[in-house]
């Protein structure tokens, strides 16, 4: 006999909490914040096909269907609290129903984020995740407060950098050639991505402006100035990448870099008085930060490369109905 | 040239708010609480062909997104503060966005909750809601405190009852034939359903548990008798009905009742001594409540009818993975 709904909750998505007021199992979850805090949620919907591959592994797709949230909580510098599930599945399969938990619960469980509700019903392969963090009432990073004269910083991998992710895709879909070793390496930045919590949390009051790369470094700057009503200028040889990545033909480590995609990692902007404090930061959050480039007065982004010359922007940003 | 994602988003779903501390437009909304107050979070996923026909208004699908959501912090007792959307559609289709949108923000701004944020894509249309309430420490309704000797009501609109939304869907599954405008109303009740927030605040303090009904009457009640370690003997003739079900064969009276499904009313236990500030309760939210069994000690749900008969429990609830 397969597996029902509310059977399928107990079993796979209703770990007993500790934080919560009221966990899984009722009409509602019930939170409760600290004296001072406030509430950061977001929310995010992944449809397979298009955010992931069939051929994903379903730990893998656990935890990125949480990691993506919490880039976003990391982007605002909030610390992660509780999120909800919301699942369509085409049919119960308790192979990927535990690969699929497993997964999301161990990346929660690392980060204190407890899964308190959600809903699942049959439909075809969608998984939308919101999640709750708490910050200190007016420490929120945002995207509308960049200044001009700030640097442009940009965190990754130590030892790695942007693009991975966007690599990995291009193998997927035969436009690019790896040896087994690297496909393997760059797969696991594309379907695991580690969200930038600790960073956020540390940029918290050093930080001017902050947005994750989830859509492509280009994109999401660009979303950044625009809300700040600023400009800046780009030294897109700055802009790191993996040893793996920097072995490949020029036009394809820009594309990746600049219009990658599945990155999460953080750009954000600080006073150039900062930048020991910035260093500081990334090194106590076990991450690296790289400074790609300045915020001026005039509006739009330019490019340049390392002796200064414009580099023409071709890259445009992904667009789920362009796309 | 079609909409792209971003402009989609300004276009539709980015009105400004005035109670988030941080709306849509960042990587996360903010929310501030009350001193006292604790946050009751709930999320549902509706997917076409499954939750809803793909013959339904766009501007009632907006309705009714958000309807079966602030239905579950009606079950809860929190008054609505805000909500995030995240939706995949198969194509943008402008007038169905304006509809939908003009749907979720009615319902929306009836009962204060803010659209704070959210996420859009293509794919499969599905949507998912998360709400988000306030309500005093420790005043949650609940689904496990009830007690032997309580009283059952469940909510119904004034010279209505439980069951029209699933007659509706017998109509459109050719199970049953009904006068068009009797469809027209049984048609509204389904695709428009009322949730029953003000009832949910009235009921604090006052019932000493509570669920909304979205699978059927039998079944949701089951689960709280479950949670609460009780049983019961539920009345099936005192279950309230429309003049337009009662018309019907006492088998369909029955099945849209018991296991009707999409009622989104309030089933919920009160001591004796409390049922005369219940029916207040219940005047003062301009909705109708009626008696319809008792909590006992004994575990399992028993069915009677007005001669005290037993009644065969043959319906079963609604399981997404069993339907």
């Amino acid at each position: 006999m397969s597996l029902g709904e509310f059977d399928l909750i107990a079993r796979y998505f209703a770990r007993p909490t500790c934080r919560a007021a009221l966990g899984p199992g009722d009409d509602c979850a019930v939170l409760a914040l600290r004296p001072g805090m406030q509430l950061a949620v977001s929310c995010d919907m992944l449809v397979e096909g298009r955010h992931f591959l069939p051929t994903v592994e379903p730990r893998r797709l656990g935890h990125k269907a949480l990691a993506v949230n919490l880039s976003d909580l990391a982007a605002c510098g909030a610390r992660p609290l509780a999120c909800t599930l919301a699942i369509a599945l085409p049919r119960v399969d308790e192979a990927w129903l535990e690969g699929f938990s497993a997964g999301l619960y161990a990346l929660a469980e690392a980060h204190g984020c407890e899964l308190v509700g959600g809903d699942t019903t049959a439909g075809p392969l969608t998984l939308c995740i919101t999640v709750f963090g708490e910050l200190p009432v007016g420490a929120a990073l945002l995207r509308s407060t960049a200044r001009a004269g700030d640097e442009i910083w940009v965190s990754h991998a130590i030892g790695g950098g942007l693009g991975d992710a966007r690599l990995a895709l291009e193998a997927f879909r035969g436009q690019v050639s790896l040896p087994g070793a690297v496909f393997e390496r760059v797969r696991l930045a594309m379907e695991q991505p580690q969200p930038r919590v600790a960073l956020g949390l540390a940029l918290r009051g050093l930080a001017s402006a902050a947005i994750d790369v989830s859509d492509g470094l280009l994109g999401d700057l660009s979303h950044l100035l625009r809300r700040s009503a600023v400009g800046a200028t780009v030294d897109v040889g700055r802009v790191p990448r993996s040893a793996d990545l920097a072995a490949q033909s020029l036009a394809l480590q820009r594309l990746c870099t600049l219009a990658g995609g599945d990155d999460y990692e953080l750009v954000f902007t600080a006073p150039e008085a900062a930048s020991a404090h910035v260093l500081e930061a990334a090194r106590g959050a076990g991450v690296a930060v790289s400074r790609i480039g300045r915020i001026e007065a005039g509006p739009g982004l330019r490019l340049v490369d390392g002796d200064g010359r414009a580099v023409e922007p071709v890259w445009s940003s992904f667009d789920h109905f362009r796309a």
